[in-house]
């Protein structure tokens, strides 16, 4: 099963796209580090250092200002398409896939995660504001 | 079955309180309008004019700075409450139950909605940006 969100952000797709590639973007919207720029075939280490965590993803599929496609270590795929609707406006979508239908709670907890990083990243990127992120309490 | 979510706000809870009940508000960071203060026992019509929707709902219980409790109209009630963990940080914690365990759609489908309106007030009360709101994409 999957969870798909989708926001439209008032910007081009050219930034949307560098926000997640570019890691020295990332600590403003989502996770507090990424080893490395986004590209396909790589490992990359994303780090959430406010919750001593990290996981490695492996970038499967990248198209320029179009698609970034990675798997995680739980065997999930994540797709992030950008629909650019006119130069300054793009909709933003992502599809995580691989979840058994009957965990519930970790299908509302994915979502939770998903909605939260996509408003913080319209925030960075629309207005310049990189304090919301790591605010969830668990 | 319930749907929690929680979020840490650096702001007094006299300010997320405020957010909530005063209609001058509302609009910058969850519905378009509201029609008059949240008070117990009144009946409460939120407005968003972006999707021609409106939703009516009794305010059921208010703790000035504390809590406010509604049901809406299919019967769910919400509870949101607020700890100010120190005079420039409250923790908000929303609860919505009432729904069938069953309808995992609706219950992913309302954590959105959720996550989305507490990152919308973040980004409002912290910052002073009311133009997050109205951009899920359905």
């Amino acid at each position: 099963m999957n969870n798909l969100t989708k926001m439209k952000i008032n910007r081009p797709a050219s930034e949307v796209f560098e926000a997640f590639v570019d890691p020295a973007k990332i600590g403003s919207f989502w996770f507090s580090s990424s080893s490395e720029r986004w590209e396909a075939g790589k490992m990359v280490t994303l780090r959430y250092d406010e919750y001593y965590a990290e996981v490695v993803v492996k970038i499967t599929d990248i198209e320029t200002n179009r698609k970034i496609v990675f798997e995680d270590e739980e065997g999930n795929t994540t797709t992030i398409t950008l629909k650019e609707e006119n130069p300054s406006t793009t909709i933003i979508v992502v599809n995580e896939d691989g979840f058994d239908e009957k965990d519930v709670e970790g299908l509302i907890d994915n979502k939770e995660g998903w909605v939260y990083m996509l408003t913080c990243l319209k925030a960075y990127i629309e207005c310049g504001i990189s304090t919301l992120r790591a605010a969830l309490v668990k």
